[in-house]
């Protein structure tokens, strides 16, 4: 049983959090930069974190081209736009884009790194903006880690930032802020969440830590499948699907991603298939493949889920993600090219093969 | 669900951590203070330190004066020897006496601070030294919370340094350092770090994420409970009861203590009786108590426990503790009166009055 634990963001959960606690903005800055998208306009959140800064005496400016998936062009434009205003702080509002975006800046709004050197964390000195993270979707848990993934237009593939010194200063979690997603935006990304703590058990970084907590955000987002399934989600639920993606972000942020993330991305960047249904594609595969050598862990995964059997599992995923993309013959081979390779893989408790990788993009 | 989660310790556990991560002393300063007892020679954790300091080129110094149950008094004097020396960080190894002592020291040798403030954070600067804590015991969980526990002598009591500018830089955890730990350094220690536990789920400051870091805390001490009672443990029990310990440190850090902690500090202060035995005497006490207004959590806990009742609970804590110590009338009525004001009373799940605490104490 060796391991490491450290997470050091300030995680404040509730109702009206965000006011409650002034301090945390107060702290970090004189002049924030709100990093966001547009429907923190409707949902409640910028008027909440402008008041909070309005009565703390803080100056701010926003920037609102995030773009889905953020490429590192607007991460660069994001970095001229915080120079250029004098921010000495950032404040994400939104999904895993603004916050990846603002943890983008935070670097390089201080350091500068060309293409080549910005994954790489040996190239990075101590020198950058703190953040802080609000999401609203449940699931990209981006609010507790120290990744930020970008975009590489050029190579058709996404990148992580992966360094401590983008651990946000805090992350503000308010289930309020999710009440007006719909149906995509609620069960995609409460799948990626559960996919990050299915990734994080099933992951030679796992640890008996970090599995008692990715245990407890499965069933906390297993106990709103029924609600999800309906679209008819309670206040509660939409607490417990927050919290069960905030115990998924600090998995996440402990043990990476697996094989599922990876053949994910490439879903994402060649046929545009949003990131929570393109990793949901892939999850069913890597329990079944896993569960062939090390049938325990995914025995643990379906009792948190109450589910008595993959096929069980893989009906309910069917059921959420309705008719499933078809890859081509072209696809798969190019798919399995780009993923074999990748960094994550190696993390997978089972480390697939490349042509075991092949075998589960033809499951999809 | 409304909760705050924080805890920004670096934890690393397992079998020759420090030597894996000297990475973790350069970054702390250039001369380092050891506090520590004498069990430190004999165990091997000094030795493991030194090496490391040694190879990394940093000066060290030891301050090996700590007391059992430090004083306000022998914190100062560690901390006027920290400033004759010029350290410019802590090393504590030991148990919770030498790190409760590091952490006094961390804030004293930087703050002149007196007798009636040293207890009150609205005086404090944010000006103290880092510290990293090594336990060599399976109990306190000091190394992962922001208190430091100092009697005063005066009052006759324990008082709390209670800041998060004393939480730890890092604490490692390496079971090989408990091995040579007699019956009585395992198993108190052992059942103040479940009380730990308990107390964080019968906690007004609980939640659902403490109570899910609590519940593995407590499976992991209560599967060492058969080798424990037997004295004969294996590794693998050393470092289930450290990582137990660990998670009891965590709750402690967020939940802080209830009665069960307030009872035993009289018990300690007045009678000698060390603090795991102390808090043994009263937990039984506290959880019937509780389980009349608020059965549940009480279940969940037995249930962690494997254990039927509160009374097979009572059998196994008299088994722990053997004959137990006899209050006077006088006593019961003393303890009674300084329990009963205590700041960490207010805190339990059923706060319980003046003439309940007197009860708790008849029952011991």
């Amino acid at each position: 049983m060796d391991f490491t634990y450290y997470n050091p963001v300030h995680a404040y959960f509730g109702a009206h959090c965000i006011e409650k606690h002034p301090e945390e903005f107060t702290r970090c800055g004189r002049r924030a930069l709100l990093v966001t998208g547009r429907s923190s306009r409707v949902n409640g959140s910028l008027d909440d974190v402008t008041s909070v800064l309005d009565a703390a005496g803080i100056a701010w400016d926003i920037f609102d081209e995030v773009q889905q998936n953020p490429t590192i062009a607007s991460v660069r434009q994001g970095a001229a736009f915080a120079r250029s205003h004098g921010n000495d702080f950032l404040v994400a509002i939104g999904g895993g884009s603004p916050m990846d975006t603002a943890k983008g800046i935070a670097l390089l709004a201080r350091q500068d790194l060309p293409d080549d050197r910005l994954f790489s964390a040996e190239y990075y000195t101590d020198d950058v903006l703190p953040t802080i993270l609000i999401p609203t979707t449940a699931g990209t848990g981006s609010e507790v880690s120290e990744y930020a993934v970008l975009s590489d237009e050029k190579a058709k593939t996404k990148l992580s930032i992966s360094t401590p010194l983008i651990y946000p200063r805090a992350a503000f979690l308010d289930y309020r802020y999710t009440r007006s997603l719909g149906r995509n935006n609620t069960v995609y990304p409460a799948l990626d969440a559960l996919s990050h703590s299915i990734e994080g058990i099933l992951s030679q970084k796992g640890d008996p830590m970090i599995t008692s907590l990715a245990l407890e955000g499965i069933r906390s987002i297993a106990s709103c499948f029924p609600a999800m399934l309906e679209f008819q989600l309670t206040d509660s639920d939409r607490e417990r699907l927050l919290y069960g993606a905030y115990l998924g972000g600090l998995v996440l942020a402990h043990t990476s991603t697996t094989v599922v993330h990876a053949m994910g991305h490439s879903l994402t960047v060649s046929r545009g298939i949003v990131h929570g249904r393109a990793n949901a594609l892939c999850l069913p595969g890597y329990l079944r493949f896993t569960a062939r050598t090390a049938p325990g862990p995914v025995e643990r995964i379906l009792e948190a889920m109450s589910l008595d059997s993959l096929e069980e599992f893989q009906d309910l995923i069917d059921r959420f993600l309705g008719e499933k993309e078809v890859l081509t013959e072209e696809e798969i081979l190019a798919f399995t090219r780009v993923t074999a390779p990748k960094r994550n893989i190696p993390n997978c408790l089972v480390v697939p093969t490349e042509a075991d990788i092949e075998a589960m993009f033809r499951e999809i």
